[in-house]
């Protein structure tokens, strides 16, 4: 049930191990995905990939994979030998194991971790969420999905102690994301959420949110809105590739939609559960 | 030569590994401390441990250690067992090992791990190094000694590649500190550098050249400068725990001093040198 895939080797996730001087533990150099797979089959795995790449070319480690089709392999493999339906895959990157120094080891191998994360009991989380708000304390370069996470882990905890499912994260007066999904709000039946740049990580499934609304002419605005405007809005949902679409139903002390989960935030969810049974029943 | 210590037992570096699933590999979640040794003897050893506690506290992880005595006799016997004579011990505490999610785990043991670093060659740095500058891209909780690197890692190793021995981070046009490193100006025999808030690291060698200046009526102002001031400066220099005092002689295109050591720098250096000994004879 719990094999995981280290640098070359299927191994039981208690025994896998890596190296104190791995620069991922020393350093947070290291980039990582969340993939889903439904009925064995990895959803968006091309998305995923193309992002990886992305973020390794930015911290400028060289991909392990001479082609995506051999890393598709082990991870499939990964799915087989623990038997496993549904759920999804965790793959982290590190520039590899070299004595401690800021500056890039001039020969390193980058360590590569591959495990499965179990699916997550959405049913009470379907009915709509409460998010709080914070300052986004990020640095400038939320774009590169890196393992650099302790300002996400730290401000999840305080909002989750709070009684918050997620906390939006607000810059300069706008919001820019939650600590682990995008978040989207609904006025007058247009959608907004914030815009693709070095604020926010450009989320597999927000973009895929994105492009099911255009192709169903539901009006979307990629553009950041306003903690102000938050107080004015008929709906509001936040995505990720564990969440899939969650509603928000309350946003502080903020009631939204009488705590009902909105019109568009329902199109949305069924045409975004249609798109992965598409995928995972091909 | 090269044994750490882990979890409890001392083990040779080579064969010492934690979980791929310890929070600091997965999410950046732990801190570290960068101690100097001379003769055998830890040199500011309190200062650090109790920058040590600050920093656990910040991330709620309770220390490991019933109390700092039994942590200097690991420390020591490290030495020891190792034979060093001078050196940096380098010592990171991780949320420990669980499940991934960026949500504390319920239960969970930190992950210590304890190892030398050798001594640097200084002999070129003394005669003054070059800085380059960049934007200070970092997170609101730079006061933090967490092992969430990457952002230093990346702007180190850019200032690098372009000839500099360490880049200077500026924020709101304020310059900040160094990648590893604080920075330190001279104008008019005024020393200036950055106050110690969220936007910096305290420096264990930054306070320690604060007191040091105070102590003997050179003045020192803990305020931030702005990058306009850079360029009519008279003397420059950064400080840090594996380099001691480095004097700064051009920062980009801007040549201090000629080049030249500057006079003030050269009293700290060799106050600070008397400091050192002061604690390594004792």
């Amino acid at each position: 049930m719990s094999q995981c895939y280290i640098n070359g080797s299927y191994q039981h996730i208690t025994n896998a191990q890596v190296s104190v001087e791995d620069r991922g533990f020393n350093f947070s150099d290291g980039v990582y995905e969340v993939i889903k797979f439904k009925s064995k089959i990895l959803i968006s795995y091309d998305k995923h990939i193309s992002r990886l790449k992305k973020s390794l070319k930015e911290l400028r480690i060289t991909s392990p994979f001479t082609n995506i089709i051999s890393l598709k392999i082990i991870i499939e493999n990964l799915i087989k030998i623990n038997n496993l339906e549904h759920g999804f895959i965790y793959l982290q990157i590190t520039r590899g194991t070299a004595k401690r120094n800021h500056l890039f080891p001039e020969q390193s191998k980058p360590n590569i971790v591959i495990f499965s994360l179990p699916e997550k009991d959405l049913i009470n989380l379907k009915k709509g969420v409460k998010i709080g708000l914070i300052e986004d304390k990020r640095w400038l370069r939320c774009d590169i999905k890196s393992i650099s996470l302790l300002p996400n882990v730290l401000d999840k905890q305080s909002g989750f102690e709070q009684g918050f499912f997620e906390v939006w994260q607000v810059r300069n007066n706008l919001i820019t994301e939650g600590t682990t999904s995008n978040a989207f709000i609904v006025k007058n039946e247009r959608i907004f959420t914030h815009p693709k740049n070095n604020f926010i990580l450009g989320g597999v499934t927000r973009d895929c949110v994105v492009k099911i609304a255009k192709e169903n002419k539901i009006d979307i605005q990629e553009k950041a809105f306003s903690l102000k405007k938050i107080y004015h809005i008929d709906e509001a949902f936040l995505t990720s590739t564990t969440l899939g679409i969650i509603p928000v139903i309350q946003i502080n002390d903020f009631i939204i939609n009488k705590k009902k989960v909105g019109k568009i935030t329902k199109q949305l969810i069924s045409k975004f559960n249609k798109f992965i049974d598409g995928q995972s029943s091909i």
